[in-house]
């Protein structure tokens, strides 16, 4: 099978860091255009377009790759998928649950692939652990995602904008570990919100979560004003009174404090992989859970606002 | 086939105004039992329990219709589907969509009907709306739902704690004959929020909403603070020009001028016909749009807080 020749669409850190050199490594896949408003630079061999239209009516992509901020995504996509695109859509896939759903029943409809990702569903840690919980189960879980907004977005204000969801742009990772580890569904109870002067979304927020049968003991740190050592963990109480703990966002997990898996970030290697089988099997993945969580968080969401 | 024997749990306005005198007419229908923690007035022949759980152990009911606040439906829900009721629920169905998901996976695990009701979806000008927004498209739509709560719910203060949904506690009946209607899914772009002082939620709501094809032009006003007559009002603009109009709630519809619908409200005894369709058919029905377009409102919403 010759390569699927990839568009990168919103050509900012993420594609920069994760998108361009996992292409550039994977055979399945060829980086042969990008399109941005602004004048990125461009990998050798790479065309530059102004516009998502103009890159596919060059015909040199099968499947654009959306980079953008959420809260123009779904445009995108659309576009795309009426174009007869392959559409992988980087985290979270679009403004609202809504919006994803309508993506999904379009690439039905135009039999193209959608690809919702949440790159920490491939993280090393998450299959091992799935299946210790499934065997296990867990009585009580804490979720503690803390890093300075500041140290790893400088400048970035689309966050604080509505649809940038604020600290969910990173809680959501933690959302989506959870979603694929857990055996369980999982419900937000209750949210406390911090927002800052000017902000329309959270720099900080505290989840109750809940399960259909664990009405509490489940719960989510989500700290984005954090200022010393960044911290992605969760951690389970098993059943049997044993200790699983997440680390590094996925990177590491220990069981009983005996390592589990202690591996480098395989991440966005592993997303274009799960694109490529979905791309040869023509289907689809648009997963949700982790905006919908998001999203019901914000409906219950006691709110506090940092005086001005 | 014998009457589904029913109890009410949670005995407020709702249950009095509704559904009492709804299933003392209705054949398919007995009410046998109500459950409450306080001592609300009993019809005759209509056992008291002050909790779910006896209720259901006293053996009175086979079907249980649960009208309390939304905060704690979906616990009442998942306990009567686990002890073999089948489930009705007033709305919205609980406090988040992923709990009403939870309850549609547990109810066909074991077997029994859960019915997430919308009563305006019911409403006598749903049916016909949709006939003619199907043949003759819509390239523009304002809801105006406006009331006053203090007038229609006095003394009444849980919409306004997390989850209470405020405003949309009537937005949603807007927001469900929007969706009943509509021939294209619809979504939130933007939302403003006003918060009156001590309230976690809102008192007004101003939506942009967006269809696939139409991405302006579809809006919505949900006003709680409204001190002359209510409205509760959708106008359509119709693709050849025409309009398309919507009243009171959905007992009124009329064509380019010409009244379409106008009658008396029968939406609760066509809630209860459904019902008496899903247990029958052994079906559920568990539609969660309008809750979901309320969450996503709350995720993009710009809140201005009324100074308290």
């Amino acid at each position: 099978m010759s390569p699927i020749r990839v568009g990168l669409v919103g050509i900012g850190e993420i594609a920069r860091v994760q998108h361009i050199p996992t292409l550039a490594a994977d055979g399945d896949f060829r980086l042969t255009a990008m399109a941005s408003r602004s004048k990125p630079a461009v990998p050798d061999g790479v065309a530059l377009f102004a516009t998502q239209g103009e890159m596919i009516a060059s015909g040199l992509v099968d499947a654009v790759a959306i980079c953008t901020p959420p809260q123009v995504r779904y445009g995108f996509a659309r576009d795309a998928l009426l174009a007869g695109m392959h559409v992988l859509m980087e985290k979270p896939p679009a403004q609202t649950v809504a919006e994803v759903d309508d993506l999904a029943r379009l690439a039905g409809t135009v039999g193209r692939t959608l690809f919702a990702t949440w790159h920490s569903m491939h993280s090393a840690a998450v299959v091992p652990a799935r299946r210790i919980l499934a065997e296990r189960g867990a009585v009580a879980m804490r979720i503690l995602w803390r890093e300075d907004v500041h140290k790893f977005h400088p400048g970035v204000d689309w966050f604080w904008q509505p649809g940038g969801m604020g600290v969910f742009d990173p809680g959501v990772n933690a959302l989506s570990i959870v979603v694929g580890c857990l055996p369980e569904p999982i419900f937000v109870r209750e949210a406390r919100f911090r927002v800052m002067p000017g902000a329309h979304t959270p720099i900080t927020a505290a989840l109750e979560l809940a399960t259909p049968t664990h009405g509490s003991g489940y719960s989510a740190l989500f700290d984005w004003d954090h200022k010393g050592e960044e911290t992605w963990s969760i951690d389970w109480t098993l059943s049997d009174g044993g200790l699983l703990s997440l680390g590094g966002g996925g990177r590491s997990l220990a069981l009983d404090g005996r390592t589990v898996v202690d591996a480098p970030d395989r991440e966005y290697p592993g997303l274009y992989r799960r694109f490529a089988e979905l791309v040869r099997d023509g289907a689809s993945d648009a997963e949700t859970r982790p905006l919908q969580l998001a999203a019901d968080a914000f409906s219950l969401a006691r709110i506090e606002r940092v005086p001005g």
